[in-house]
């Protein structure tokens, strides 16, 4: 496969997957790693569907994991767009992700080009790794594919809430990852949504920092109870990665006696 | 001083402030003690409201900080009013707190109390360490004096964060100790009287284990960002007490070389 410029090809570490990434743009990082880990399932046959997918790093990752579900990828940007169709190209997943070019807003062009090709218009998971920063903030002319993909421009929380509920059937789950700073707007904006906050999970670089992410799995119609789970820690104090980081990653822990 | 039966006298180990508690009832414990440690503010000079004091262990702590603030604390049982009116007496701090029995839904007989003492209406700080079990859960045939500190039967998330934002000036502050499972429901009612969580800070037993409690700090009229605190680890791997919380206990640590 020929590259563009300012293109590379990363290995995910999973199952020999590839990603081409555009060094110019935004590339994937532990949050969108984390997130797929975060996902849970009784069922490895589920419509997902992605939002805001950039260049396609969750859904490939997820369709190692869920070798029989139907995988939806949308994204806006064109060059985005672009290594979305090649990413999934790239690692013959074109059976299994379905991938679709528009604004996350347009919920029912959505739901009909899921119902066209599963027959359901019913999706059991959507998955989102966000812009994070508000609309406006930060350096705006900055090459402004970069800037779209990182900034809330065509894609705030109530546009994702909004999306998510109408698509998800009852009891389905959203995962999100986002920055802790925003977690009154994540929870009680969902809840305007029907989408409640069941299992979270903070990230802490170092456990004498603040956390740097959070993770959120929220179902629709859920109860007003949440599991708080354990800190997801990133580094021991020596710099190397904890246990469970080498895990998640498929790493092997090097064992230096 | 006499005391009752079943009753003892704690240490606080702060300022040789000492606390009369009884088995049979509620006692306080390390929220408590979290939650005082947990507040900020530049000024020593403020009217601070205790709401739900039980025993009193929040007003008398934060009156050793506080030196110069006038401090009010509510209590609607009959048997923990007692305990605090002999514990406020216990500790010689009748000038600097005042005790009012009543339902904390009674914002406005609180209000009147405090204008009679101070002049002003306006609490700067309010604390609340409320109970945590939903109205109906749990046996409900204990020791009622002992279940109604631990349920929401005459405290509920509503009643505290209508009162408090009633009560507070603007940017005023509220602080409150509760368990993570509720958070949707703390963060979420809270905005709806203008109460937003602008520091949040997660109290783990053990780096490996879920959180026990969760400290807010919520301001009146605040912005939508919150800072996520670094976890307070409680225990280490081998059952110590960790140095933070060696040093909110005003402990010496012992060092064994």
């Amino acid at each position: 496969m020929n590259l563009k410029n300012n293109e590379r090809i990363d290995d995910l570490g999973i199952n020999d997957l590839k990603i081409i990434q555009n060094t110019e743009y935004f590339c994937f990082g532990t949050d969108s790693v984390l997130l797929s880990n975060f996902i849970t399932s009784n069922s490895s046959k589920n419509i997902i569907l992605d939002l805001c997918s950039g260049g396609g790093v969750i859904p490939i990752i997820i369709s190692a994991k869920y070798k029989y579900s139907k995988i939806f990828a949308v994204e806006l940007q064109d060059e985005m767009f672009d290594l979305l169709v090649r990413n999934v190209e790239l690692n013959n997943l074109k059976d299994k992700i379905s991938i679709l070019q528009g604004n996350i807003i347009d919920f029912n062009s959505i739901r009909q080009n899921i119902i066209k090709e599963t027959g359901s218009g019913n999706v059991n998971i959507i998955t989102i790794n966000p812009p994070y920063k508000p609309k406006g903030n930060g350096i705006g002319n900055e090459h402004n594919v970069k800037y779209i993909a990182r900034h809330e421009e065509m894609c705030n929380l109530e546009d994702i809430f909004l999306t998510s509920s109408k698509l998800l059937e009852y009891k389905g789950k959203l995962y999100l990852v986002h920055k802790p700073e925003r977690i009154v707007d994540l929870l009680a904006i969902a809840r305007k949504y029907d989408l409640e906050a069941k299992r979270i999970r903070y990230v802490y670089p170092r456990v004498d920092t603040k956390p740097s992410i959070v993770l959120i799995e929220y179902i629709k119609g859920g109860g007003n109870e949440t599991l708080m789970l354990p800190p997801l820690i990133e580094y021991n104090e020596d710099g190397s990665y904890t246990d469970e980081i080498y895990k998640i990653y498929g790493m092997e822990k090097k064992n230096e006696e």
